[in-house]
């Protein structure tokens, strides 16, 4: 997907807020703003907004000396949603149909994206949580029930911290034998890395890997060896969440997007409100 | 008011708004958007807000050859406007505090800010104006009422087109001999001038000068000589809306900011809720 005008704006509202997790050196600070500015007037247009952010998260890491400036939400928001497990777990068990239970869940879990929206606290987790049964599911899932049975190597692109708990959940739920789930390679934004994956039990639960990449989405090119052989191999991908989409929505894979489309150009793109909860299989060439 | 980091997504944010309005061209849009995005990096964070905003409305008026992007927009909500004058100068007249209600709905009226939004429709502004009555005002309209009791000149410093039909309302409730109604000295974007002023009658109701200036605000160096004088000379100056507040809040004069506060860096300047109804008495030294 190309970048759009009404994601420059949100680029620059992305900074302000990194930067003031990173760092409280307001010369710091109003010099990294500057060279976002400066950065954003020079990027391309045709590239996802992932790419862009990406060289915007570098440069804020770089200039603060903060390496991780999401690492304390992420914690939280790993705890808040290990709290909510057991309970969700029970439900799932407990529901007519389990797998679209956790499916709705997992939908859910993407609202902890800090790339939209920095104001996110445990109540608006709750709510969400709440919204995901009565809601109607936008998209084919239908269509990744089937896939899901077909499949031989399923590829589960993970989103954020604290949503991997709710991706797990889901996971629990497929043929995990099947499954290699997909973490970032280094710190971006509030994106799920290898020590989100462990401290939430992921790796207790299935194969993961990291991508190679510190891109808020998965730009297949710069990922890992391991990453794009596997990526090459699978019959079924899950991608979770809007960085996903933006990057793989142009690729010519078997991919389902699973995503709460938080944002009005997504949610255009998709062709639903925002707010909206989805499951979008892929236009394939044929 | 200086600049803070949450103005600038803001900015950008107008900027794309703007754009769109000036010109279809795709081209022309995306070069006054990297020109935009040039300009912030440089920008002055000690200044106030319409200081930037002026210079990006230039800039954008300038590549893409359209020299009022918002007039269409202008005129629209000057005719919803006048359209709600009959219901509303009844509505005041037969109020058991006919001034208190013309400031309220001259509050309402300041909705009509294109600079804070551009989604806003004729809906938006009658759920404002039904607002305006049980809304609690923050501020100090009981200093306003003496003020003006006690006033010889007072300068009414306008905001938007559309808005100025609620000022109208609320000039017809003052002694209008002793006030001065002020618009902007050429377009800068949905800011009243004196197009507005005459197509909504105010120039029939009270003397109207333009401020020879084309900032989102009052920036009084750069006024006219006229304004200047005016501005010296008054005893009571009544100002409407964001811009002016950001532009005056450090001016030592009797001023009283009238507006709506829309945005979460001037509600947390003033110490109050974004969407509040603010009459706010300048802080002068004495």
């Amino acid at each position: 997907m190309e970048t759009f005008y009404d994601c420059i704006p949100c680029f620059i509202r992305q900074a302000v807020d990194a930067v003031r997790l990173a760092t409280h050196d307001a010369r710091i600070q109003e010099e990294v703003l500057r060279g976002v500015l400066r950065a954003a007037s020079e990027m391309d247009l045709q590239k996802s907004p992932p790419v862009m952010a990406q060289q915007i998260h570098r440069l804020i890491r770089r200039l603060s000396s903060c390496d991780d400036p999401y690492k304390e939400l992420k914690d939280r928001f790993n705890r808040y949603a290990l709290d909510l497990y057991p309970e969700l777990r029970q439900r799932i068990d407990n529901a007519s149909n389990p797998l679209e239970t956790a499916v709705r869940f997992a939908i859910a879990g993407n609202i902890i994206d800090f790339g939209v929206s920095n104001k996110l606290d445990r109540i608006d987790l709750s709510k969400t949580i709440e919204q995901a049964l009565p809601e109607p599911l936008f998209g084919e899932i239908e269509e990744l029930y089937y896939a899901i049975a077909l499949a031989k190597k399923i590829l589960y692109l993970g989103d954020n911290a604290g949503e991997i708990v709710f991706d797990r959940l889901l996971i629990e739920e497929l043929p995990a034998d099947k499954i290699t789930f997909v973490v970032k390679g280094s710190p971006i934004i509030n994106d799920a890395t290898m020590a989100d994956a462990r401290a939430t039990g992921m790796t207790d639960v299935v194969n993961v890997i990291d991508n190679g990449s510190d891109a808020p989405g998965t730009i297949i090119e710069e990922c890992s060896d391991t990453l794009k052989q596997l990526f090459t191999d699978a019959d079924l991908i899950i991608a979770k969440g809007q960085g996903n989409y933006e990057t793989l929505t142009d690729v010519n894979k078997n991919i389902f997007f699973i995503l709460k489309a938080k944002c009005p150009v997504i949610a255009k793109h998709l062709g639903c409100e925002v707010g909206s909860f989805v499951v979008r299989q892929a236009l394939r060439d044929t």
